[in-house]
């Protein structure tokens, strides 16, 4: 078995979201980790045992580690990744990338000139249910796709931020965060090249001026188009239409309505929002740690309902399947609950590091996910199209 | 009680799914047709004890009638709006409305020439709980319509067609006949002027080659934006998300899966399948008529699935309810099954007719929706957004 010498630099959310993950994926070893929060430092020396540091200088130069996983603040990425690079380093990086054309390039040439694989995840685009849809697509059983329909409305813009998540200059906002998995799914089952895109954005909680929703067309090279739409604001939850799983493969609960929104009121500042969400995350006063021995059972994550129509037939990703409406009859093909929620990521990152293997989510990927996401800012606010890699 | 004397103009398939009304609202007294079919006009006179004539002019010149119904293909909308106008008779004509504006306009001045009303309907933005819906919105208690997310996947490019049908400048495809709906709902629904549009129109069946599919989003001078989408291509169904209620407000059943494509496949010419449409409709050979004594019990209409989203709440209108998504918490608003189905539109016509109240789907209006539904054709041709109304 191979295993992955695995390097933190961020505890805040999004590493609390992987923790299940290298805690259960038994090929994955922590070895280190820095973030300037000394709570987190903390906890993660004595979970497991290994030396944390305050900035990712140190962590990058310990000298028995393969990869760091980037979880820091989307702000911090690029540079975050060059430093990892420097020192040899594999890079997983969280997503979305960076915040410019021009930061990512500058993360591709440092990995390419170092001689390291820069994967950009978790997200969505790795979850089981979208790859095997596009293994579905690749068979070529059902014709050419044609159209995609992605949708999600969550909780997104009432979950607690730091301030800079609020906003959209400096990285904030639901096209940032969340067309990053949207359009990244999307382009993976597209599998053609995105061409233009026409979108329009929507920002109306003046407390929290920031896009909370959108609405694109992409179109791409093969002729296809797709449709995605958002809304983080909370109210219909569109995981009905997904059995009632949520994004991270959880049964839901409808008593759960409003929650956020509910906490969210009681805060008073952003200082104290901030905190609420520090808190809340690892090492926090508020984080309950995942159990080692007895996860939760849990079906595959996903990013809302999406359908893709194609020639002879629509598939449609579930978190336990995929449904494969044909030209005479409707299958559904099951998918066995993940063992280890999100192992897509380290069966990747492990085949980079270990067998030298082209990542599937490499920066150039993510770099084009990247080109979507700004080019749907520039579209709303130009009100026209946007051309794509042009 | 005030009573409808109306004439029928075309007894084909519209007239067969507004039998069931014109049968069950004692209002409505049928009092003479007009259609080139024999069987038809046969079965009109056997069912009603009224006349029938093989073209409009004898119709319209019958001495007792209030409105014609004009329930004829697309293209005779126009020059038998003007005829029934000439003759004195109120208008309720079929969507989509016409074929061009120029058409539009001329029936608007037919119409208002003659001191006539004109309607468009049945289009489903007639259905009680959109009304219902904009009835929520105009509360205000929701704050203002920020996004509409509007969708439907369905058979229509696979039920029998007319070849007219299947041609797009001759007013056929998805656009012409179903996009008449989902964007007078949403109009409807916004409550704000159509400023802009941008779609992209799918035409991939090249046995059936019209528009089967499109995509689009409209923008509306209130800020608001709509994403409109839809499939014909019968795969996925998205009645599955209106808790299996069929657009016509009936159960759906799972064993008809592929049903309208595996009868389609038979026919071997342009010419049998007309045959076969005519023959299932009103007068054929395959008719069955709705019993007048004992109607299947039947819950709203609709159009796919549709949320609004307000600065405070969502909207959803189901074929039983309306769900009100708000901030704090969701409540369903139960809407009593229809008694009579699409009585809607009787109460809307005899009160244009008797009250001289000016009605919501007049010719102005619907004359918008059609401006729309050329826009997207034009749109997706010219790959860029098309304004309405400039
Ligand atoms: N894939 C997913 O499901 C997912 C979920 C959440 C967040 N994310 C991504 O993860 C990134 C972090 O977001 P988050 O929600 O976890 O934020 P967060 O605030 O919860 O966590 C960020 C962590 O980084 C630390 N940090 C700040 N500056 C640092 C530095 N210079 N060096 C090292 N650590 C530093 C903070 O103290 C904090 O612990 C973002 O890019 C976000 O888009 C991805
Ligand atoms: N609102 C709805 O739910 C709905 C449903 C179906 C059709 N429609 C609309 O109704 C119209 C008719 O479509 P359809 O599907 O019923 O077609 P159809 O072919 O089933 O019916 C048309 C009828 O008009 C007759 N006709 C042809 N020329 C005529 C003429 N000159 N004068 C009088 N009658 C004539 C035909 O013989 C036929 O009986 C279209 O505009 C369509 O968009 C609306």
């Amino acid at each position: 078995m191979q295993t992955l010498k695995l390097g933190i630099a961020g505890l805040g959310r999004a590493f609390s979201l992987m923790l299940p993950t290298f805690l259960a994926d038994t090929r994955v070893k922590l070895v280190g980790a820095c973030d300037p929060r000394e709570t987190a430092r903390a906890q993660f020396e004595a979970d497991f045992d290994a030396p944390t540091f305050d900035d990712i200088e140190a962590l990058a130069r310990m000298p028995d580690i393969d990869a760091i996983y980037i979880a820091s603040p989307h702000q911090f990425h690029a540079a975050h990744t060059r430093i990892a690079a420097r020192h040899g380093r594999h890079v997983l990086v969280e997503k979305p990338m960076a915040l410019s054309l021009a930061e990512c390039d500058d993360m591709i040439a440092a990995c390419r000139e170092a001689g390291v694989h820069l994967i950009v995840g978790h997200c969505h685009s790795f979850d089981t249910p979208y790859l095997r849809t596009r293994e579905l697509i690749a068979s070529g059983a059902f014709g050419g796709v044609k159209m995609i329909q992605a949708l999600n409305y969550t909780d997104y813009l009432f979950r607690p931020r730091r301030p800079e998540e609020l906003k959209t200059e400096e990285g904030g906002g639901a096209v940032f965060s969340q067309a990053a998995h949207q359009v990244d799914v999307v382009r993976l089952l597209a599998g053609s090249r995105a061409t233009r895109i026409r979108a329009a954005v929507g920002n109306w909680d003046a407390s929290r001026p920031t896009e909370g929703a959108y609405a694109a067309t992409l179109w791409f090279d093969n002729g296809a188009f797709a449709t995605l739409s958002y809304s983080g604001y909370a109210h219909f939850d569109s995981d009905e239409w997904t059995g009632w799983i949520g994004e991270m493969g959880q049964a839901k609960h409808a008593d759960g309505y409003g929650a956020a929104r509910r906490k969210l009121a009681l805060v008073q500042s952003r200082d104290e929002e901030a905190r609420l969400k520090a808190a809340g995350t690892y090492g926090g006063a508020a984080y309950t740690s995942p159990s080692r021995s007895q996860p939760e059972p849990r079906l595959h994550q996903h990013f809302g309902p999406l359908i893709v129509s194609c020639e002879r037939g629509d598939l449609r990703p579930l978190p336990d399947g995929v449904i494969v409406y044909g030209d005479e009859r409707c299958e559904r093909i099951a998918l066995d609950a993940p063992r280890v929620p999100r192992s897509e990521v380290i069966d990747e990152l492990i085949a980079a590091v270990h067998g030298d293997i082209a990542p599937l989510h490499d920066g150039v990927w993510a770099r084009g996910t990247l080109e979507i996401c700004l080019a749907m800012l520039r579209s709303s606010a130009e009100q026209r199209d946007v051309l794509i890699g042009a």
